[in-house]
């Protein structure tokens, strides 16, 4: 095995570096994989921009498809839907290896075990180097959990199945039953579209979406919502639409993909009595916003935090989108594509444009 | 049957007024009951100094005990566990009397349905005057859910079951299994201690209590609780004690009896990953507080606000008291008895000492 190139991030406002380096040889358990397809989560772009803070060098890019070159000796060969694996086979992985005894993981919170490795997330130090999506190989570590692809589902679609659609998967688990809810989605990144799809696919009764973008919102109808919101100028309309034209008074279900305080105000505010609202967006610092208990209190509400997801949420977003790709134009939601060598335009790209996905073709 | 003496209340600051009024005919489905003892409720005591608003003239008081005098035709003639009544009964009865066709009743929150009565929070107008503790009668509307007492259980203690116990009741509904969970209760009121001793009994691993009253906490301990924290001088040694001696690095569940921003605060700190905080207390309007996003969905915790109950909560209250009041001091939680005509003293007493409760016998 030859060396392989690799893009190294050594902080905000810092160039990317593109090095190569040896691929080192395989403890027992982990599998080496050639990277075919990564594509670049919102998460990458907070690092890219230090709106959160990641080790550096490190290599981004965890939302990543590729072809298993070499499985080591004692790997049990088989991925988390028990289908055996083999050389050659395209596969995804979760985001994260997680210590399968660890109380947490015990308890369905793998993402949160004590000793996580997280791809994308870690720090670059020879010879562990090949851990994130921008490069052409990766290591797996043991107790990562992989899925076997089939060769009709586009690779740009499968990319995002294990941090985009898994966390989605795992938001409509802990609002609990969709079928016959009405939804209110806020912020239409690629967690909000495939949230309305797959609340679509759920039964929901009436999915609306909000944003600040028009072109967001535009892309939202295509993705099942019945109705979108503009959220420039304040929430007014929206609430006052929700809370007259709901049988109920509001909605039973606040999905916030957008991270910011004004659209999780916004969503508790247009919560029903007894609603639920699943905060997903929010995962870097912020000043937090303030709620007003007795709101909370009087209308029995709940709001659950989200981080990443668990075996289920991913085994989920794998059927889901085996299903249901082709029913919604997830395809055209990776809007631009670039080369390795080409990561710091594809970065700049999506700072500057905002497109639901750019892609990373290997 | 004669006329029967009321205590008005006028608003925040006025002396209540003890007053004669006929009793009127019982219309449909309705109870008549002479009242036998009620205890105040810190929520009593939040309209009484005015941190609430309720219609006035009211007449306060809704953990009430009473004989049943008469039943009207059409009543059911049965109480909520399906036992049948007949005068001379002694009862406690919802402090709702919900409508049952309503959604949200349906939906297993008959205390949010629409044309919702609510026992002790009323406009008194003539003729509808008996329809709180502080009278001698109290007339049950329709759809009141009644439950029949044991004569060995005492008036004081099954006083607080249709309020205080059954909200500690859905309380614990709302945080899921207690069985082998560290538990952590905010404000030890009789919420507080009545959900210490619930827990307790539910099989919770570690109980601790936080309050600001040395006395309360002193109380606490006689709840089944394992650990008390004083929260006067700021929480961080609490915090730290939570943080370095629990196996998990925090507490499973929370629970806010206090209503304080700054408990609430502390609560959402204390929660080890992936725990839930229940927030009861809060019932009235305050500035709010901050709450920070990022660690709600880095920790996957849970916040969940209740107010009120449902039947499951009463009977669940109902049963827990049966089995359990003579293993906890229930009965001296009452800590001061008035008469009817000393209510305005029983008030001031209250306020004025904060004791777990003031009992009125009638």
């Amino acid at each position: 095995m030859g060396p392989g190139n690799l893009i190294l991030f050594e902080g905000p406002g810092k160039d990317f570096i593109l090095r190569k380096f040896p691929v080192r040889d395989l403890a027992p358990g982990e599998i080496l994989v050639k990277n075919l397809y990564t594509t670049i989560c919102g998460s990458d772009l907070h690092t890219y921009c230090g709106l959160r803070h990641e080790p550096s060098p490190t290599v981004l890019g965890h939302e990543i498809v590729g072809e298993i070159l070499a499985i080591a000796p004692t790997h049990a060969g088989t991925d988390l839907k028990g289908q055996p694996i083999k050389p050659g086979d395209r596969i995804t992985w979760s985001i994260f290896a997680s210590n399968p005894d660890s109380e947490l993981a015990r308890a369905g919170m793998p993402q949160k075990s004590d000793h996580l490795f997280k791809y994308g997330h870690a720090l670059a130090s020879e010879p562990e180097v090949f851990h994130g999506g921008l490069g052409d190989y990766c290591i797996l570590k043991p107790h990562t959990a992989l899925l076997k692809l089939p060769q009709d589902l586009p690779m740009e679609v499968a990319a995002t199945l294990n941090c985009s659609v898994a966390t989605v998967a795992g938001a409509l688990r802990m609002a609990g039953t969709i079928a016959g809810k009405n939804v209110l989605i806020t912020g239409m990144g690629h967690l909000g579209i495939t949230c309305a799809a797959m609340c679509r696919q759920a039964g929901a009764n009436w999915i609306a979406a909000a944003d600040i973008s028009e072109k967001r919102l535009e892309e939202a109808i295509t993705f099942g919502t019945d109705a979108i919101f503009d959220l420039t100028n304040g929430d007014e309309t929206a609430l006052h639409y929700l809370r007259t034209q709901l049988p109920d008074g509001g909605v039973d279900i606040v999905f916030d993909m957008s991270g910011s305080a004004s659209a999780m105000q916004t969503g508790l505010q247009a919560l029903a009595v007894g609603g639920i609202a699943v905060w997903i967006g929010a995962v870097f610092p912020s000043a937090g916003l303030t709620v007003d208990p007795e709101q909370i209190i009087r209308r029995l509400l709940t709001i659950r935090g989200l981080h990443n997801y668990n075996y289920d949420d991913l085994i989920y977003a794998f059927d889901f989108m085996i299903a249901h790709w082709q029913r919604y134009p997830f395809r055209e939601a990776i809007e631009k594509e670039f080369s390795l060598s080409q990561a710091q335009q594809a970065f700049a790209y999506a700072v500057a444009h905002k497109p639901l996905r750019v892609g990373i073709r290997i």
